[in-house]
């Protein structure tokens, strides 16, 4: 027996383009393997164009199309409507939210959400703004409504950073969180490592796309601080925000910086932190000298990784990609597989 | 709603009555937070003596008692049922298999399952013997049966290595696995890189009860190779036994060896692996090098660790303890509420 769930796409980007391409090269085996066929009925983006085709739109064709023209306009299903039309208007029964970044509003995703969850549909996300801004508030509204909201692709793209926590943990206490939950930060410091100045390894992160032209956001530790409000919201209860993260990027790290820390066998990481005592939640981002025999010290490159202190094994830790086409495809095909596991508990 | 399960425990040495610690410190929040309650009906533990209460036992109770007097037998729920009895005549829905390990037969753990199986529970075990041998036997059977059994402790105690692959990695192609799956043997290994002789790391490792009076079982692969199968078996489909994987252990790799490895920049750790090629699936535990920059190079003393190479997110490794009380505790903990967690499911 196969469920099909019909997906509204809100953004074709990177991350859309790669979960078009996972559906296309897994889809058959998904049906055989899990019950579940996952078709695209609408997309909705601001640049490349607008698309509805109830019956399925063919992942290669759209793929093509990007690849070649750069948009979706000449498509056959080119509509004009805009995100919220198209969550209103749809044949969908999850929307896909992968707008852009606003951690000081969470829009217009947040308004994405409430709209979708008010018309009745599940919603994945890999956007980190309505997750770190409104996740309680988002969560609760899912839940009176018997929906589910997945957003695995928040943290550590399809690094399971928090599935692995609340199900393959699920009974542990999680005490403490640490991090490297920003990918450029920690290449940026890995270059510094080789002998590159903060300026030539930013350049070097720049040139290969793991930097953008502004690089504040990774490197000032907002992209982190993001991260980890969502960890501390997620995982430990906290009701907080971004700006509730105590913050310190990794500008003022110096080569003399880094030569200390190797000579005393540790290393500079930007580590992303959740501790709890008693009922208070302190979280912060800063960058922190880790001995080289903690797991966090080795992670190297754009490579993310997180410890979780736990009551009943210690230190557990993950370590994975933090960003990637196809990783965060996977960590919304990871989600869109998760509400098809709950469907029979939560009566879809 | 509550749902409540009854455990027969075979076994009660160090997981049991790590389990019975775990019970008795969070038996009240399990059932506020997940609304499952495990009680506890029956014993049956060659050494400690037996005893069946289909009313329940008290953890506490049952943790002073082996404390003071070293067995069950004064308990006024004393019986003289050996464990086929208990299977057979407890009032059980789960049977929690903690019996010894034998890597030849499977023995008398295999007899147990298929025992259990027929009267209708559900099993969790962490006892390598009979997933490493009879896995594809016992997971048909238990399908037909629409029952459960719950092996997370056989490979990585309750760091969740099997939970984290089958649930959080969903979706995923695993086409290589690569650990450190025995800690006995890479705290020895940690030991002689800090400049201990093999035969005093060993002896150190005794002493602080990570390895047994005959260390063979570890030092020699053993318990790697059934790991591997188990791995090989659960999570690549294969159909092989601890015997098929090829095995090499580390009492060859002397000291120069070891300083070898540290001046070209890595380390020696003994690496179970398993990877596929079409349908060829081959499996070894060997001593390798591993170069400083992988994530398991850094692991050290009794932690164990598990590298999983996917389609869609390159490496992925997890890092946490190989053994230990609480862990293992934890580990039949986990493979209860995924129990619980599936009852609707399967419809218990």
């Amino acid at each position: 027996m196969t469920t099909t769930y019909r997906l509204a796409l809100l953004g074709f980007g990177v991350v859309g383009q790669g979960l078009a391409e996972i559906l296309r090269d897994k889809g058959a085996q998904l049906e055989r393997e899990h019950g579940a066929r996952f078709v695209i009925t609408a997309i909705a983006d601001p640049l490349k164009g607008s698309l509805s085709a109830p019956e399925g739109l063919d992942p290669q064709e759209l793929l093509d199309r990007v690849g070649r023209e750069g948009n979706l306009r000449g498509h056959a299903a080119a509509c004009d409507w805009d995100a919220l039309h198209t969550i209103d208007h749809a044949a969908a029964d999850v929307v896909v939210e992968m707008t852009y970044t606003d951690l000081k509003t969470g829009e217009p995703a947040t308004t994405h959400f409430r709209r979708a969850l008010q018309r009745g549909c599940h919603i994945v996300t890999t956007n980190k703004g309505p997750i770190a801004l409104h996740y309680r508030e988002l969560a609760e509204l899912a839940a009176q409504r018997n929906l589910i909201i997945g957003y695995e692709g928040t943290v550590m793209s399809g690094t399971p950073s928090l599935r692995m926590a609340t199900t393959a943990l699920r009974g542990c206490a999680i005490s403490a969180i640490s991090g490297i939950l920003n990918g450029t930060t920690n290449y940026i410091l890995t270059q510094m490592e080789a002998g590159a100045t903060y300026e030539a390894a930013l350049q070097e992160a720049q040139r290969l796309g793991y930097a953008e032209a502004d690089p504040t956001g990774d490197v000032e530790g907002h992209d982190a601080a993001a991260k980890v409000a969502i960890l501390a919201n997620v995982l430990m209860g906290a009701s907080i925000g971004p700006a509730d993260v105590e913050r310190e990027g990794i500008t003022r790290l110096t080569p003399q910086d880094i030569e200390s820390a190797r000579s005393e066998n540790s290393r500079w990481k930007l580590i992303g932190s959740v501790s709890r005592e008693g009922e208070r939640v302190s979280a912060s981002v800063r960058p922190q000298r880790m001995p080289l025999t903690h797991p966090l010290a080795s992670v190297s490159g754009p490579i993310n990784a997180v410890t979780y202190t736990t009551d009943m094994l210690g230190d557990v830790t993950l370590v994975g990609p933090g960003a990637g086409k196809l990783a965060t495809g996977f960590a919304v095909l990871s989600d869109l597989l998760d509400i098809h596991a709950r469907r029979r508990v939560i009566r879809l």
